[in-house]
């Protein structure tokens, strides 16, 4: 008998394991929602005019089989070899019990930004304890919680230095000892600002001309010097001093802080991070106690919850930049929290004995190195070095490169005649042996310390990491546990959904994960020969190629490391395309009022002048104050920063008029890809007249989030623009950040998702994320009002709940919902943006109907609650929303309250079994702020809130 | 300035990760327990005599990084081919998510067997979904939780059909069809017992002359064949019909049930589960219903918490073997748990459309082949196959296989003449124009259902996979949840530690796991060509030379799977070996009382003659009992079975002399290697008169449990037995498993461990776990009596504490405490062996000083608690103990108890944020025995559960 093939397709991985709802599922929600057929409800949404004309079309879909397969392959393209070239880039050894149980675990890697405290208890602490170590490193007093990058922290470092000194000078003073990326990357930033950079040898430092000053320590080329008269003459100027340092030698050399450094930045890399062809990788930054408030980017801070019990949360929250919008001076959002985790695991893993070993055993190893090559009449320097030495060699610069790439080993070429050489944790005796053979030496590495050394004055004298959480108990069993204890604290999409509006989080699959650990991609060097990175250049191609396809550009710059990068990226493109046309006065961009806070953020670092643009009843843009405010700015318009569709949620009709008349008034038009969830395979910005949008791959494209960073914000451009996209970080001009391509080893998550989808998939994704989001609002319809949908009814990928109304009716804020959301087991969605007292819900296409109803449900019985406080049935204030979230010790202590512990921890949605139970009760935030404790308490504080 | 380099050395794994309590700690306990040192401390516990004379030598040991480097390089010495030998292994797809998530997650692989079963929900409800499966596939209505592999699950169905067969005939039959290895290893297990197998081809079955017969199906050249005249023959002579059957093919073909099989067995390998050259996997077996109770392994069944709520646990516990002792029929007594909750996620990841989807894809492709094959004019047999078929090459055989060799791809010989061809689901339709290449043909494989095909009449008519829980959403997202919430479900090592006595739940460590899942490890099928397992052999010779170092023996063999099956094979051994010296007569074997059950019921298994040996007073072998028995059964002693140190925790010194009276009387010495981690590096069973031992390489060698399973029981012999060792059984004689190596993609783990601890740090780990033992000892002593102790005071690895005077004083049993653990988040200690009524716990040396303090002030404050029902001041039936373990559905309910919520939920010893809650109340085990219910429940009683 020859039986009829079934045609189930176990392998689509877009329809059995990308997108939530099975057909079935999703033809009972096409009934609630109203619509015949899933094209019938995108009928409905997208207006013709803006849908794309062709389909997606990227070929056979892979299995995860397959494209693990081809992963492999393009991976093997990828030469591994050992990177000694420094700049800021190093071998790390990270700890297995690191890598499985932090990089490799989704309770980690899936968690959202800890915006809500009460569920972020594990990863804030983690973040508490990165901030701990950055703090005691560098001698300062108050750190962030990451940035992006080192040469981007140092960026953000000399505008803070602007915005702090005192100091009416306008220019700011360089290391000509920096890594040049970091040059690159400050004289980028510092342009539009009006800021001059002036690089120098510190000799020649003329402290009253400058508002500050950036050293690098060691310097790029192994340099060792005390900044201690420099910065003292500095501050005598009102000027502020920089030090940006190697977290790592400050295990042994004197700090910024003794030296007198205002601000101190670097990465955090080489804790544990693979350098992963450039990143993502955690930069820090510390400042003294008094700049604290002027520092950019996400601060975790000590509280208290509502029983008065410590609480972690983040601080100055409502410093945020999304919040000042044009008045902002930097548009950091995000932070590199994953790997802020872990090289804060990797300094509690190792402690302060353990790094001071790693460091010195480095040192001791560049010393044997750097006397091998003395004694075979080389020279060698700087005398003082701690892992970086140059060597001279005159006119046999290529030649000796290029013996060293056959014993397997880059080496930086320094000028035309010298050789840079920088060693590190994973650095082995037969390491150095090859790197001398590669000069002509053979010599056997044994173990002993040398003469050659660090000096006696740049000796660090004080301690660090002496907080407990450094002391710890290290064995393993401790570690592994202590990690679980952390992410079971959390609630991460491994658990919930995580319903926020415009941060799609959707899921990050473990197929596409996987590749990121391997060594082909994780171990590469961001400036080795590009001959070894043809596998990671096959996929950057590739991938690209299919972002132009889905935008509608023509060419892609992988280099934005965040979706605010990408916007600064992309507007500083059309400034220069200006520029090159002469229009280089054009300085005006017109941004809606409900856009994005980083919008107007990014415009003012380019130097423009933000002109808001008015919301329609509809929450459309306003077309009549529109048309008037570029005919106003005709003369100087730069262009027009739109989101599509909006962060209202709708696609606007009007969006092809709104770059029609932008483009007339020689205006460049920006859309924000926030929401290109809604987009792919359906609409391409390109195709609407943007010249210029980022993509989230950490929404769109399927990069987890991380707990808060990292992300990845290329832009796409029309072909004008092409000529004007960021230049390369390590020689080139116009970079926005210290790596090429950003953060390379997460492209292989996107391009997996792509490959994975195939067209079809990603465009079936797009439908049923719309779907998902039409059929929550239709569920909760009547009990909340949603507000702004299309003509037909319809929303986009996420609505809006109108929750203010709540606010006279039963003194119930946004905030009681988020809270008592908790208490059903959900992350809240997105509070009070863009319009305040609102909640923002986008479910994405990964979430099946059942969490869907759970999450209706549990809105619902909200309602219902709110009602009853409304109908005066509840107290107003003692009622289960105003006591949101309850927690474990709730339940234990007496139950003076006028409703049930079971209806306390239990509404509705809420799982019994395997209930997320918050560790902490609502977080004061008033307290947090005022008093600002951004390090680990010590200990018997933890003893204390244990009894 | 040279400074001084610091002696911290970050990467020593044994001193920093492995081993528990810091130094420092040590000292402190050192005080406690009143030793001056470590050395003095293991000077009082050991005595001399038995002490071995040199150190452990391995070299120096290596860091994770060296290690892991060092696996690459051997990793890389095995050659990665297709295999299309079949054979009972098959390529498999595991799905990322199940890799990611439970093969590679800590919360599963570190899990104890589930005889808790409050703390072991999550595992229990996966290996109820694993035999819901395996009686939907087999069609058959019991199966239990997972046997160790299908050529060990043959044997067992034989001996277990001797056992309900009323039949007296003493003869079995072999369908000359089955796979090799499985006649080999049943033929290996009837011999002792007296069984005549005889092998034929089912047309000559004599049903009157046998007590049963087993058939593979398909066989294992290909053929289908419905068995259901067989076995109705069978049937009318009492006989039991068996069949092997592959799960995947039951997809598509008529089950064993509707063929009227008794029993059915087979293994899961290929529902996602690597081959790894071997093993582990899990095998199955199912039966009806009324000979459930005689099935061997553990089943898991549907029980009663004490609230009425549905709750999970093992059935039949009772009725485990090392109850059974002497009377035993197997000594099977453990699973392979983590292998089979994968083969059952498998097979709710796919649901029963996938599963059929992928048997037909995988038939469709085997119907391409063969034609492609016939249509070039080879032979191909039979004409109804699934995925298996036969080509007749003549004189040709070697050509072809090294044709194919040389495409990358492992075909099987059969005969001289013939060519074996198995595909799988990683086949792909290069596969297939490869093979046909190594038979000369060029042809290019389209996707079309050919003509061949089954024979209708073994078409599959029952439905199967119907529960919901195979019918759940099958998104990524939902299914990384599910495995999420089972995990949080059980307390397992990577939440607290796990005392068991004689289980040594040691750390099993990020980085001894990794190469477990690489693919040089994983892929390779354990009948490939010698020449492509180089880095298999290079990791058993060196891992095999260590051991016998550490045991003073000459020789290992790896094939046992677990530790029971070790001692099988040693008594094997050793009775091989008197058959050589004409002593076949010798069938007496001694065995204390205090033995473990396996080694009695091992005994059984090769037909001896069980006589124990009793205790003296203080624990150990009563001298005169052995002495007398020996010489009363001098003539007929095989030998003797002793544990060392003794179950009883203690170093007996009479050792030597109990392994000299045996010798003197011509028995042989087989000591049970269970407590080797008290021993290593410190004394070395062969030393002590051994002259076998087995080796539970998942106690001592850090291969974790796994939830119930893998494990690996190496035996290592002295020189006079190496020739009597178990033989090769794919056609070899004497296999006690189904694969030569046993397990072999565990060993990676024990390697690493050897490697990275090096002879000092294994031998500074057994002086720790005898430290942390005897600091808990101390600790509790006084509140508990320390059963046996050795002459000065000390006990070894392990202690046991009397519990039972409770029981008078107090009505608390050992079960009360055991589940009052459980509040304080711990696992309970051994329950009630080797003593009844006691607790037998064991910290390991991966236990920080920490977490021993907590397990102490757990224990002290129980002992505490009982105290106060011994004054009277608390009620004898209504407290703590009895309610233990306590939920939060108590928390949430009224409560009406003479203690609080928070006496009875937060004990000492218990985290308060990080509580572990279980999820349900005391299990019922009268209950679940009564009501046998051994697969999923229908989802209505979910909700009934649930409301």
């Amino acid at each position: 008998m020859t039986f009829k093939p079934t045609e189930y397709l176990p392998y689509d991985f877009a329809n059995r394991r990308h997108i939530g709802p099975s057909p079935e599922e999703m033809e009972e929600m096409l009934k609630v929602v109203g619509a015949e057929s899933l094209d019938a409800l995108i009928d409905d949404t997208l207006p013709p005019a803006i849908r794309q004309k062709e389909p997606l079309d990227f070929g056979k879909a892979k299995s995860e089989r397959e494209l693990l397969h081809h992963m492999r392959v393009t991976a093997s393209k990828n030469k591994v070899l050992t990177s000694l070239i420094g700049q800021g880039y190093h071998g790390t050894v990270t700890p297995p019990a690191i890598q499985r149980n932090i990089l490799e675990n989704p309770a980690w890697y899936t968690a959202y930004t800890p915006y809500q405290p009460e569920i972020s208890q594990g990863r804030l602490e983690a973040l508490l304890n990165f901030q701990t170590m950055v703090c005691d490193l560098t001698g300062l007093e108050i750190a962030n919680a990451s940035l992006l990058d080192e040469a981007t922290a140092c960026a953000e470092a000399m505008t803070m230095a602007q915005r702090v000194s005192k100091s009416k000078v306008k220019a700011f003073f360089v290391d000509e000892n920096c890594h040049p990326q970091n040059i690159s990357v400050m004289k980028t930033r510092a342009a539009p600002l009006g800021i001059e950079v002036i690089v120098g040898s510190p000799d020649d430092l003329d402290a009253s001309a400058v508002f500050g000053a950036i050293f690098q320590y060691p310097g790029t080329y192994g340099q060792l010097r005390d900044f201690t008269d420099e910065i003292s003459k500095l501050h005598e100027h009102k000027g502020i001093g920089i030090i940006s340092a190697d977290p790592l030698s400050l295990t042994l050399l004197k700090e910024p802080g003794a030296m007198g450094a205002d601000i101190a930045v670097g990465s955090t890399q080489r804790f544990g991070v693979p350098i992963g062809y450039g990143g993502p990788h955690a930069a820090y930054m510390a400042t003294k106690s008094n700049y604290g408030r002027n520092m950019p980017g996400r601060i975790v801070g000590v509280s208290i919850d509502a029983h008065g019990n410590r609480a972690y949360r983040l601080s100055l929250q409502t410093r945020e930049q999304h919040i000042r919008r044009e008045k902002a001076t930097s548009n950091v959002c995000t932070a590199q929290a994953l790997l802020a985790v872990m090289a804060g695991f990797y300094a509690v893993f190792h402690g302060p004995k353990g790094l001071q070993a790693i460091a010195q055993r480095i040192h001791r190893k560049t010393a044997r190195l750097a006397e091998g090559l003395s004694q075979a009449g080389f020279e060698v320097r700087p005398k003082a070095f701690f892992d970086t030495i140059t060597v001279e060699v005159g006119p046999l610069q290529k030649a000796v490169m290029k013996s060293a790439v056959d014993e397997g080993i880059n080496l930086r070429a320094v000028g035309e005649t010298k050789i840079g050489i920088t060693l590190d944790e994973r650095t082995r005796p037969a390491t150095l042996e090859a790197v001398w053979r590669a000069f002509g030496i053979e010599r056997e590495d044994k173990d002993y310390t040398p003469h050659y050394s660090m000096p006696e004055k740049l000796i660090r004298k004080s301690e660090y990491l002496t907080h407990e959480i450094f002391h710890m108990n290290r064995s393993e069993t401790e570690m592994m546990r202590y990690m679980r204890r952390l992410a079971d604290r959390d609630l991460a999409l491994d658990r919930a959904m995580i319903p926020l509006g415009s941060c799609t989080m959707k899921l990050n699959s473990a197929a596409e994960m996987m590749p990121v650990s391997w060594r082909e991609f994780s171990l590469l060097h961001p400036y080795a020969p590009e001959d070894q990175a043809l596998g990671y250049k096959e996929m950057i191609d590739d991938l690209s190629s299919k972002l132009c396809d889905i935008t509608g550009y023509d060419a892609i710059s992988m280099q934005p490391n965040s979706g605010a990068q990408g916007e600064y990226a992309g507007l500083l493109t059309i400034a220069s395309y200006h520029r090159a046309n002469g229009q280089g006065h054009r300085n005006v961009c017109l941004i809606p009022m409900s856009a994005h806070g980083t919008n107007p953020a990014s415009a003012q670092m380019v130097g423009w002048k933000v002109v808001p643009i008015k919301s329609a009843e509809n929450g459309d843009i306003d077309l009549e104050d529109f048309r008037a405010k570029t005919e106003l700015h005709s003369e100087n318009l730069a262009g027009c920063m739109i989101t599509y569709p909006s962060t209202h949620g709708v696609f606007e009709e009007t969006v092809t008029e709104v770059t029609k008349i932008t483009h007339d008034h020689g205006g460049q038009v920006y859309i924000d890809g926030a929401n290109m969830n809604a987009m792919v395979g359906l609409s391409r910005p390109g195709d609407l007249g943007g010249d210029v949008s980022h993509l989230n791959l950490h929404k769109t494209f399927c990069i987890p989030h991380g707990g808060g960073g990292p992300g990845m914000g290329p832009i796409g451009v029309k072909e004008h623009l092409v000529a004007h996209l960021p230049g390369d970080p390590n020689g080139g001009e116009g970079a926005v950040s210290a790596a090429a391509f950003g953060s390379p080893s997460l492209l292989p998550i996107s391009w997996a998702y792509c490959l994975m989808m195939g067209g079809e998939g990603l465009t079936q994704a797009t439908r049923v994320a719309i779907l998902n989001a039409n059929y929550i609002a239709k569920r909760l319809e009547g009990a909340y009002d949603i507000m702004f949908t299309g003509p037909k009814g319809r929303i986009a990928h996420e609505c809006i709940l109108d929750t203010r109304p709540f606010a006279d009716s039963a003194h119930v804020t946004v905030d009681d919902i988020a809270k008592r959301l908790i208490d059903s087991g959900f992350h809240a969605p997105t509070m009070s943006w863009p319009v305040a007292g609102t909640l923002m819900v986008e479910p994405t296409e990964s979430e099946s109907k059942a969490e869907l109803d759970r999450f209706c449900d549990a809105m619902l019985s909200i309602r219902a609650e709110i009602a009853e406080i409304e109908d005066g049935k509840i107290d107003g204030e003692n009622n289960a929303l105003k006591n949101a979230p309850h927690t474990v010790e709730d339940l234990v202590g007496d139950w003076d309250r006028p409703y049930t512990r079971e209806q306390g921890c239990f509404p509705a949605g809420a799982f019994r079994v395997d209930k997320y139970w918050p560790p902490v009760n609502r977080v004061d935030n008033v307290y947090g702020d005022r008093n600002l404790v951004c390090t680990c308490p010590p200990m018997e504080e933890y003893l204390e809130a244990a009894e």
